[in-house]
C-alpha cells in the first residue's frame, strides 16, 4: 500500500471534485434503505469524466480505500450505504447524453443520466426506453444497471439487461474496460456487459452505457379490476396468463395498500377489495387486447372491471399503483421487500405474507408486478426502535424463506445490497457463492469495490 | 497431476459411455467449420446424466486432459474442433425434457435437446421457443447456449440469452453449479447464467437450462421484395426501420445468393436483382403491418414487392432464405462468415464485401439478418487447396476488419471458436482480453475446458 492519503487524490482531481465537508458527506451516507447500517465516509468524490473516475479508483487501489459507487441514492437494499473510512463515488455529475442514434435505436448515456431523461431524449424520434423502475423520474442509469432494475414494463419489454448493448466500466485498478458494442448481436468474447449488469458496483464502476430504445407503441389501453377475494384475483391472473395476450403492465395492490392509497388521496378505490389488478396493453390492437383481459377478470368474478383508451383516465388508473410505495414510505418507517416467484405462485406468496404479517404482528401492504411474479411486501414498522427493527427483519426473513420455498428468489429487482446479505446463502449454494467470490477476486483483488455487496 | 489414465474414466462411467473406436471418434473431430484445424481426440465421452459429466470433468481435471464440449456439431467457427490428446464430451445423450410448465411459460431441458424439440414440446399449449438458428432442426440447446445462437426471429424476440432463466453447469473440477432460477426476474448475486451463455464451453459444461417460451402470435404475414440496386434495397431497409413496425423476420439475399438458390431449385427469383428482402410480421395486426413494410419497399423503388398471409405461400417465400446456406455449402468448400454492424450500415458492409470479393478473387454470396445488422458473407472457395484456404482466410480477415471499421463485431451469432481467434484482438483491447483471461483462470485454473476458444 502506498503512503498516499486523501490529499493526494484531491490534488489529482479538479477543484471541487472531492468533498470532505461533514454536512455534505452526511447526505451521501445511505440510500433509501434507511433501516440498514451505514458507515461514515471520509469523502464524497464527484467526478465529471471517465478519466477522473479512473484516477480515483487507481488512487483507491493504491491506498486500499474502500469505494462505494452511488447513483441517485434511491436504492432500497442499502447497496450504496457507506462503510467507515470509505469514499463514496457519486456519478451524479456524469450526466451527459453522449450520442442519440435514432436510426439504429440506440443512445449512449453517462451513468448519471436520470432514467426518464433517456426517454425524453429519444421521444421526438418516436422512441422510448422501456425499463421503468418506480424511481424512474429520479434514479440514474448507473444505479439501474448496477441492480438490473425492473419496473412495470418488464413483463413485455424485459428488465434493464435486455436493453443494454455495451458498457464503459472503470475497473478497481483504474483501467477502463469497453464491453460490448453498438450492434444488436455480438458474441465476440465473454459477455462482460451482462456480467457487470446487476453486480452492484462490486466488479467495476459503470461510467457509460449504450442503451437500446424502442418504437413507441401505436396505442395503449388500460384496465382496472377489483376482487372481493384473493382466490378470485389469482384466478383472474391465471386467466390473463392463459389468454395469449402479453400485457405491457400487470400490477396488483392488496387491501392494505388500497387503503393506504385511499387514505392519502381519495380515488374511490374499493376499500373492501382483497385485490386490485391494474394492467395495460400496447400496440395496434391494444383496445381489443384489453377487452380480453377484462373478460378474464369478469370470468373470475371481479366486482368491478373497467378499461379505457383515454390517456388522462389511464393516468388516473396508474396513479393508484405509482403512489403506493411513496404513500407507505411517507407514513412511517418502512422496509420495502422485493421477492419473486414463478408467476402462478403469486397467490400462494400473498397468503404467506398475510400469515407472516399476523404472526410477527407488523402490518404489511403488498404491491407487485404480478406479470413477472415480483412482489413488494412493504413492512410498516410502528417506530424506529430496535424492537421494531428486529420485528421487521424477522418478517423479512420469513418472506424471503417463503419466496425460496415457492421456487422463487429473495430479490427480483432491488438487489442484495446490505439488506439481503444474510439471506443470500439460503438461496445460493456454496458452489455458486464460491464462483462469485472467485470472479470478484479476479476483478477486484484488493476487495475495494463495494465489499460484501451484490453477492 | 494424478497417475490416472483413460482406463480409470472408463471404469468410472457406465459401459459404452466412453468410445475409443477410431472410426467413431473421427466423426467427432470437427464441427461444420471444416476449413479450420482439428486435432485427434483420445476418446469421445457420451454421458447420460449430470453426474456422469461431473465425474468426467473431475477426472479430466485430475489428469490435466483437455475437454472439448460438443452438441450436434453444427457450429461454423470450429468451437467444437478437437485438440490432439483431448476428450470430446458430447452431450447428445442428455436429451430429456425435464419439465414443461405451460402456465409459467417455462421449460427445463437437457443440453442435448434439439432446438426444434423445445417448440414441439410446448406447441400444444400455444407456446413456442423463439430462438431459431438456421440449424434449428438439428442443433442442440447446449450448443445454442454456448454460442448465444441467433436466428431470424431475434429481430423481434432477442437472441438465445433473452430466453434463458437458469442453467445447470458442470465446472472444470466437476462441481455442479446451479445458476439463475425459475423466475422472470432475479438479481440475487452475479448473473452467472448470463456469463456462461456465449462462453463457448470455456467456463463450464452446460448440462441443462430453464428456458422461457412465449405465446404463439395470433397471425403471421410475410413479404418479399426485389431491388435492382443495392442503394434501393438499403433505402427500403431504412424505411422499414423508420416505420415503427417491428418485423419478426427481416432477411436479405444478395444477387450471388439469389442465383445459387435458383440454380439449386427453380423458384422464379429475379436473377438480376441486386437484393432480395424477405420479412415477416406477427401479432394481431400482422396483415396491416406487412403492408406498411411493403409500402416502404415500393417507395424505395422495388421492382417487385408482394405479401401474403397464406402459410403455404409464406413457407415458399421463406424457403429461399432457409435454403441459402445449405445450397452454398453443398456446392463446394465454403467459409460462412458472420459479422454484424449497426443495422443502418448494412449497405456499407455489403459494398465492402463486394470490393473484397473482387480484390481477393473469391466469389462471395451474402445472406443476412438485416434487421439486426448481422450478415453472413459465404466465401466460395474453388477447392480445398492450401492456396484456396489462404485466399479464404485473407477475405475473412478483410471482412472482419470492415465490420470493425463500421462500429461492428467480428461475430454476431456463430462465436469465436477456432476460426476467429486471430481476429479477436483486433476488436477487443488488452483490458478486455485481460479481464476475460482472469475470469477463465478463476473458473478453470488448469485450463482444460476448450482452451483458446471463446475469447
Amino acid at each position: 500500500m502506498s503512503g498516499e492519503s486523501l490529499v493526494d487524490l484531491i490534488a489529482e482531481l479538479p477543484s471541487g471534485a472531492v468533498v470532505c465537508d461533514l454536512d455534505v458527506v452526511g447526505g451521501y451516507r445511505s440510500d433509501m434503505a434507511s433501516l440498514v447500517p451505514a458507515g461514515q465516509p471520509i469523502a464524497v468524490v464527484r467526478p465529471t469524466t471517465t478519466e477522473e473516475v479512473s484516477r480515483t479508483l487507481a488512487w483507491a487501489s493504491r491506498t486500499g480505500t474502500v469505494v462505494i459507487p452511488r447513483g441517485a441514492g434511491t436504492g432500497l437494499s442499502g447497496g450504496a450505504n457507506a462503510r467507515d473510512g470509505c469514499i463514496v463515488l457519486s456519478l451524479e455529475r456524469m450526466s451527459a447524453i453522449r450520442r442519440v442514434d435514432p436510426r439504429n435505436h440506440t443512445v449512449v448515456v453517462e451513468a448519471g443520466v436520470v432514467n426518464a431523461e433517456v426517454t425524453r431524449a429519444v421521444g421526438e424520434f418516436g422512441l422510448f426506453y422501456p425499463p421503468d423502475p418506480g424511481s424512474f423520474e429520479v434514479s440514474t442509469i448507473g444505479g439501474n444497471l448496477a441492480t438490473n432494475a425492473g419496473g412495470m414494463r418488464c413483463v413485455k419489454y424485459g428488465v434493464t439487461r435486455q436493453s443494454v448493448l455495451g458498457l464503459e466500466v472503470v475497473l478497481a485498478d483504474g483501467r477502463v474496460l469497453c464491453a460490448g458494442g453498438q450492434t444488436m448481436k455480438n458474441v465476440a468474447g465473454l459477455d462482460l456487459t451482462q456480467l457487470m449488469i446487476g453486480s452492484e458496483g462490486a466488479l467495476g464502476v459503470i461510467t457509460s452505457a449504450t442503451l437500446r430504445v424502442r418504437p413507441q407503441p401505436a396505442a395503449t389501453a388500460t384496465f382496472v379490476a377489483s376482487f372481493d377475494t384473493l382466490a378470485q384475483g389469482s384466478e383472474a391472473l391465471e386467466g390473463i396468463f392463459a389468454s395469449q395476450v402479453t400485457p405491457s403492465v400487470l400490477e396488483i395492490l392488496d387491501r392494505h395498500t388500497i387503503n393506504a392509497v385511499e387514505d392519502h388521496q381519495r380515488m374511490d378505490l374499493d376499500r373492501d377489495a382483497a385485490l386490485l389488478v391494474i394492467g395495460q396493453t400496447d400496440g395496434p390492437e391494444a383496445g381489443a387486447e384489453i377487452e380480453r383481459l377484462v373478460g378474464a377478470c369478469e370470468v373470475a368474478g371481479a366486482s368491478v372491471a373497467v378499461s379505457t383508451t383515454d390517456p388522462a383516465e389511464a393516468h388516473l388508473f396508474m396513479q393508484a399503483r405509482r403512489l403506493a410505495g411513496w404513500v407507505v414510505m411517507e407514513a412511517g418507517p418502512t422496509v420495502i421487500e422485493d421477492v419473486a416467484v414463478p408467476r402462478t405462485r403469486v397467490g400462494e406468496l400473498l397468503a404467506h405474507v398475510d400469515t407472516i404479517s399476523r404472526e410477527v404482528g407488523i402490518p404489511i401492504a403488498t404491491v407487485g408486478h404480478a406479470g413477472d411474479g415480483n412482489l413488494h411486501p412493504m413492512l410498516r414498522l410502528p417506530d424506529h426502535s430496535g424492537e421494531s427493527r428486529r420485528l421487521g427483519l424477522d418478517a423479512a426473513d420469513r418472506i424471503c424463506a417463503a419466496a425460496i420455498s415457492l421456487d422463487g428468489t429473495i430479490t427480483g429487482e432491488h438487489g442484495i445490497g446490505e439488506l439481503k446479505r444474510e439471506h443470500l446463502h439460503h438461496q445460493l449454494d456454496t458452489v455458486s457463492l464460491d464462483v462469485q467470490s472467485a470472479i470478484k477476486a479476479a476483478l477486484d483483488p484488493s476487495g475495494i469495490l463495494n465489499p460484501g455487496r451484490g453477492f
